[in-house]
């Protein structure tokens, strides 16, 4: 049996710190005179309360290590408990708001899917779009925390291929975690303060340029105005597509970055692939709309560039009506949103990562096919990849692309036209943010979905976020056993 | 350096048996009285003398065993200058048909695929009706072969897994080879009959019922009607589901039938995961159609089945328009497509093994998280499931995943919209036949389509038949060299 005691005290301790956080929103709301305030003393109460108990039965515990299943409960566990009473502002706030609408926004939060089933965020009290901005923020940083700390060990992914990075110290974790934990705080939050600021520069409101930095370098996608980046100035979404694209980085790089080793910043592969592709979408896009559209060459680089790598980030922020570019531009957006930016960023998705060592696998298998007596190791950035790491890899690729292919016909079955069915799949399943479609409201809302469709969402977001098999391995009957 | 004339020999003899084998269509002219007979004549003699010329350059040659490579060259090489030679009496008939529209419907009829650029066909001459259902036939035989000899000592797909049934004389493949194409052509052959047989009895005149045999047993789905199967009764379509899906089986175990191991054929996972698949799709569908439409069961029943039978099988015969049904149905219909029927048959697609193999590749892996350090051996019908055989697989996948998605691009790059560019990447690369368009003409041609669209499904086509990696290898530097 599992001893669910250390599982359930980590929970816990997450709730209370949640509904702590739950008092910032409040204070948005007092500042600014909006009577919502109340519902974020209520939801912080109900939060802390619910986690305080949680940790009152299970303190006795040892939480000094955890075991492997006790990581993948966590790990799962994190993203399903903390979205309901996340969501507990939104129901409280709006008549209209069902527990499933409550629990999509809050799992589209910390997923940092971006989707929404909100209209009218332009008129909502502050307190609400900030929450839903510090829920991005918050899912952001859980997810590099998982991706550093859990992943290499728990060996979802190929992420075991980074574990002689010098993070490879279960049993022992918390210790070592806490260290990064705290570095890896300081980056995340001094890149959103830069952003802020940056925003702020362009012109942006101040309330705006803080909500538009957490969803930023989260890569959530979740905006204070209905039309999202269309709101705001040039230099904005110049802003916003550093912001977006930097997001998109190992955070891994960025530790060693500060503790002193540039190079890794700099030579990392996985970090070249992503800048050359997202410079080859670029360019195809771009040559694509000169040819066909008339215009000044500032603004079609620049609404093409911020799509671009608001996709393949995973951000999802729109500028510009992207469906009237055509369908070759969508299908490029598409496709980067398939591949995904770097491991261990907040970005989602597959990941160049993945793709890179697919890539080497086909290119080894093809030398293999041709010297069939021949051992032929497969190498990565000049570093040996294990086939254990392969295997990994294409376990994860192939639940990705069976469960969008599952996801999709359910979604269908669910009432969704074609068009529809498949962006919806692709942007949960990735946590991209945008999906196109006749049963898209007029602000890119999801409120007219149907409740069945809603919820296979939120399971794919969930999915999707923890890279599939985190989860999978839930559902085999072994893991409970034994 | 490859010693290309053992390739060249082979290929040579196999376009001097195409070329007697256009005399066919050239009786079913002269005794119509059509006058098209003449073009045959003259395709007939175009590739006798230059098969026959390749033949006599490489006489010398020992052509007792293939290497490797040369297998791979011989594969590539046969579905790419057969089509060439298959479409001269294309282009002789008609004025309006250009090179790349007889390319085109020469490579669908090579490769099974049955995606046509002709409209008309009901009053089209019976020679060249007959010589599109020919190279289907041709096609399905070739293929069924390869993948019995070829593959399995070519490691391609995980065909390996088969090896130990006998089929596994490389060096010494050709007088083994004879062996076991003869006894599978009369298999082939006689199904072939049975089904021809059998559609006569449905009231399809003689012509059409051998037409449609030949293009059933191979999947391929050319018709000799711009209606396909609508045009034909109730029973018609019965006996068409019942052979398609047949034809869908991996020959191999009819082989074992006819020498007396009758278990094979009714224990085989694969055989039995087919089947069941199809059941669920028809099902799914089903209930579907029950629950939106009105109407009698019967008719519901039989179209459902006939097109999840035919998009499964990858024939890609239509009977009704099934885009009336939904989007459901359509996608259910996508799904099978890419699913694709039995290895070593004369399906097209990734194939049910394939997908058996992956499943049980993502079970271990799940296990293997929980235990990590256990070896957990991975097993398939009771057998011991190789590494080598994963990873032959998961390449393959990867391949047809990414190809897809690529093609895609390309296609909508040229000019195709979405739909059409997503539907024609899938109809092209796993070997089905029809699209969804608006691009497509009204009788399911795709003579308006723009000629760059037309070659890259012409490439797709010759991949997604060759399962991908075996074209690939070609492109490797290393193939040919030292
Ligand atoms: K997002
Ligand atoms: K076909």
């Amino acid at each position: 049996m599992i001893d669910f005691r250390p599982v359930a005290n980590i929970i816990g301790w997450l709730l209370v710190a949640l509904g702590v956080i739950m008092l910032v929103p409040m204070l948005a709301d007092l500042v600014t005179g909006s009577l919502d305030w109340r519902i974020f003393l209520i939801s912080a109460f109900v939060t802390v309360t619910a986690g305080g108990l949680v940790v009152l039965a299970t303190a006795s515990t040892d939480a000094s290590g955890l075991t492997l299943r006790q990581s993948f409960l966590v790990t799962t566990l994190s993203w399903t408990v903390l979205p309901i009473f996340g969501g507990l502002p939104f129901m409280l706030a709006f008549d209209h708001i069902s527990f499933t609408d409550s629990m999509f926004e809050a799992m589209s939060g910390l997923t940092t899917t971006g989707a929404t089933v909100f209209a009218g965020l332009d008129s909502m009290p502050p307190g609400i779009l900030l929450w839903r901005s510090i829920l991005h923020w918050l899912g952001g940083l859980g997810i590099v925390l998982v991706a550093l700390i859990f992943l290499p060990v728990m060996k979802v992914g190929g992420m075991q291929h980074f574990r002689s990075e010098g993070f490879d110290t279960m049993g022992k974790v918390l210790p070592r975690a806490a260290d990064i934990s705290w570095m890896l705080l300081q980056i995340y939050a001094g890149l959103t303060i830069l952003c802020a600021a940056a925003f702020l520069l362009t012109g942006m409101n101040a309330f705006d340029a803080v909500n538009h930095a957490l969803s930023t370098l989260s890569t959530g996608g979740f905006s204070t105005r209905d039309t999202s980046f269309t709101h705001y100035s040039a230099s904005a979404h110049w802003v916003g597509i550093v912001f977006m694209f930097l997001a998109g980085l190992p955070f891994i790089r960025y530790l060693q970055f500060i503790n002193g080793s540039y190079r890794p910043l700099f030579s990392d592969i996985q970090i070249r692939a992503y800048l050359r592709w997202t410079l080859y979408a670029i360019g195809a896009v771009l040559a694509f709309r000169i040819l066909r559209e008339e215009g000044d060459f500032e603004p079609m680089l620049r609404e093409t560039a911020f799509n671009v790598v608001s996709m393949f980030s995973g951000t999802g922020f729109g500028s510009n009506d992207v469906t009237a570019w055509g369908d070759f531009p969508i299908l490029v957006l598409v496709v980067v949103g398939f591949i995904g930016a770097c491991t261990a960023s907040t970005g989602c998705s597959i990941k160049v990562f993945r793709y890179l060592v697919l890539f080497e696998a086909i290119k080894t298998q093809l030398k293999q096919l041709v010297y069939p007596n021949r051992v032929i190791p497969m190498h990565l950035d000049g570093r040996r990849l294990d086939e254990e790491v392969v295997v990994s890899v294409v376990v994860m690729f192939t639940a990705y692309v069976v469960g969008f292919g599952v996801l999709t016909v359910l979604l269908s079955l669910s009432g969704l036209e074609m068009r529809t069915a498949f962006t919806a799949a692709w942007t949960s399943i990735c946590n991209v943010g945008p999906v196109w479609g006749a049963e898209v409201g007029p602000t890119g809302d999801l409120d007219g979905f149907p409740t069945f469709a809603k919820w296979l969402m939120i399971l794919a977001m969930l999915m999707g976020r923890l890279e599939m098999v985190a989860v999978l391995v839930l559902v085999l009957p072994r893991f409970w056993r034994g």
